[in-house]
């Protein structure tokens, strides 16, 4: 029986179907066409067998990709969207040489972010998540995770995760809400984290559970920020709460938190800046994703993430962008992508392997996102150049020409 | 008498004058207005003074920024635009672990990029220069040097520079074009670079000359390439052929370019990742701007070039992009800017100079470019936001609203 479809791209220079196959399994069909019928991927080969395989029916939308490439959209599976206020005077201090407590004296770190979350009316948190979301699209990224953490507080947070479910349902793009009160011990509870951890877990998680407006919660497992025993306690609470796991994890101190995560049965362990080589065997023996963020490390100038040790180890590697706007003020996913292989050691196919595939598995979208094969949703970047290698290789400017979400139309040049 | 003005830019949030004034000199004046006359800057003031001292004609345009940051268009004094094909080839075995001698054994570096522009046609040269030109537009670049040196004979060279030319009167931009015959020893003359770089002085040079299609020549003093002595010898004869002199200095070994550049009265030495602290002192003791190129350092993975040690030995410092087919295929100028602000100690006000003044003297153009004062070229920047430390700040993706060429509107989001 032939293949029904409503849209179909053809001429397509290669095609990144991500299926497994090939180096890194980038899966590459060359002379390729793409075929999409209700949202889902339903057949992909050879231009020249589309009409063996396919019904092209009179209403079915043909598009050329004129020899273009063609990759699943970018899955950006860890960014901070949901803020009142940026921090680009922040940003100026610390270039003219002000220490991390001297920012933080100056009212500055993420309770800042706090301060001005709180305060900020609704309109202008959705305005700020959409209009990065609108650049983000138009960097090839069709689907995005997005933390609360800047509220600290039952009504901010759920105020946040609020928004970003409205959001969602006003975007091209798939967003995945995550629940991270656990991001910081906010000033109420200044110097007794424990009690802060008792009462997320008795009167927060509970709240966002029952609104069902988050699958993920995510803690930040940091010197100074939550011990791994609270990190373990909050997770193991949570687990039991029906959430799925993510941690900020050895991102400036090595404390262990991979471990917790591993553990705790986590999706995925994400930063991993100063992860021990201990724990890169562990969580590579684990099937928690490594998520790292090489964005960060750029924006503080701190050592970029081990991404070759860890490929090297077999962990499953994912690359987001930690968009936020304090540590990592970038919604570039192909700058990411460049990143990872200029400085963390990723050949260009495990870049973009990483980008797509793991950054789905990252959210628990192994089934849905991240590849272009049958039964996936039709998330798909038509880029400006006949070779994907220029995807990493063109560092600021992405070739992005058109974005497809679920086989639409969404964005072009 | 008051000033008469065809173009007015009211209502504008913050104005980078850059007359040498203030924080690092960005001359910053807020609720300020900017006028224009013949493509020149008339008056720049408080936007509440303009019509004192500004005469508005039924015929002149009058603007709004709506509060927007405005600052002079970006200067790239350093770029290879001429190439007849792309390298991301090479980037891939880089990143799949291939060293130097690898990829040049297997057809790449520089001598790739020149088999590929000898037998690139015309249309093609051409188009490359203008795609990445109209890419730098949109970045906020409105002036840019475009070197010449992927064609090492003399029917290349000046065809590229030819090129160069017609591509400067074609797009709105100023293009600088500078004769980089020295770029490399080309397979004729393999082994026997003396013998090249008499060729170039005895044969090219002067046609190049003769032409007018060159102001400055340029020279790759590196370990393999050419020796300070031979480049020394190469920068004597063109000052004397009437040349003024760029030269790459310092970039992988500290081999003394730099002290070469400083000599023969260089108008700017370029890269500088591997200078020696006596070198840094003695160029920042002469009139040789020291012009740094932080993406090539991103691009190849290399130590990032030692900017605030240049900053506080007194040097004046330029930022470009070094936008070429191998090893920075960047061109990007706010990327480079937040680059030099993350990782190589500059503060944002000192970027922003960087980038803008000190470009323009890499130039030669201090006096046209670069600045928004009286009698300069009216080139500039309408940014999307209303603070200019977030120019730097939001990494990856540059807020560039509208730009302004001499006056005129040549490109808006």
């Amino acid at each position: 029986m032939r293949i029904r479809t409503d849209f179909v791209l053809r001429d397509i220079g290669q095609l990144l179907t991500m299926d497994g196959n090939g180096s890194a399994g980038i899966g590459l069909l060359t002379h390729a066409a793409l075929a999409v019928s209700d949202g889902k991927v339903v057949w992909t080969g050879s231009d020249k067998d589309l009409e063996t395989y396919c019904t092209l029916q009179s209403d079915t939308e043909i598009v050329s990709a004129g020899g273009s490439v063609v990759t699943p959209g970018f899955v950006d599976s860890h960014t901070h969207p949901l803020f009142g206020a940026t921090r680009q005077d922040e940003f100026a201090m610390r270039a003219a040489g002000a220490t991390y407590q001297e920012i933080a004296a100056a009212g500055g770190g993420i309770l800042n972010s706090v301060k001005r979350t709180r305060s900020a009316s609704a309109a202008v948190l959705e305005e700020n998540m959409k209009h990065h979301l609108s650049i983000m699209l138009s960097n090839g990224t069709t689907t995005v995770e997005a933390k609360s953490g800047y509220g600290l507080d039952l009504i901010t947070e759920l105020r946040c995760l609020e928004i970003a479910g409205k959001v969602a349902g006003e975007v091209p793009q798939t967003i995945i809400p995550t629940f991270m009160g656990a991001h910081e011990v906010p000033v109420e509870f200044k110097g007794r984290p424990d009690e802060y951890i008792d009462y997320l877990i008795s009167e927060v998680n509970p709240r966002v559970k029952e609104q069902g407006i988050a699958e993920f919660v995510d803690i930040f497992c940091e010197k100074g920020v939550f011990t791994p025993e609270q990190t373990a306690r909050y997770l193991a609470a949570s687990t039991d709460q029906g959430f799925a796991l993510k941690i900020h994890a050895d991102e400036f101190y090595d404390t262990g938190g991979t471990a917790v995560a591993v553990k705790a049965g986590a999706t995925s362990a994400d930063h991993l800046l100063s992860i021990s080589e201990e724990n890169i065997h562990l969580i590579a023996e684990s099937k928690t994703v490594a998520t790292l963020l090489p964005g960060t490390a750029l924006f503080l100038n701190k050592p970029f993430p081990p991404g070759r040790k860890l490929l090297d180890a077999g962990a499953s590697v994912a690359l987001a962008t930690d968009f936020n706007p304090g540590s990592c003020f970038c919604d570039s996913m192909p700058l990411v992508v460049n990143l990872a292989v200029c400085q963390c050691g990723f050949t260009v196919e495990e870049a973009l392997v990483s980008a797509t595939v793991n950054g789905a598995a990252a959210l628990g979208l192994e089934k849905h996102k991240g590849r272009l094969v049958k039964g996936f949703d039709a998330d798909f970047v038509v880029w400006n150049c006949a070779d994907f290698r220029t995807i990493p290789y063109h560092l600021g400017n992405p070739d992005v020409a058109v974005v497809y979400c679920t086989g639409l139309k969404v964005y072009s040049t």
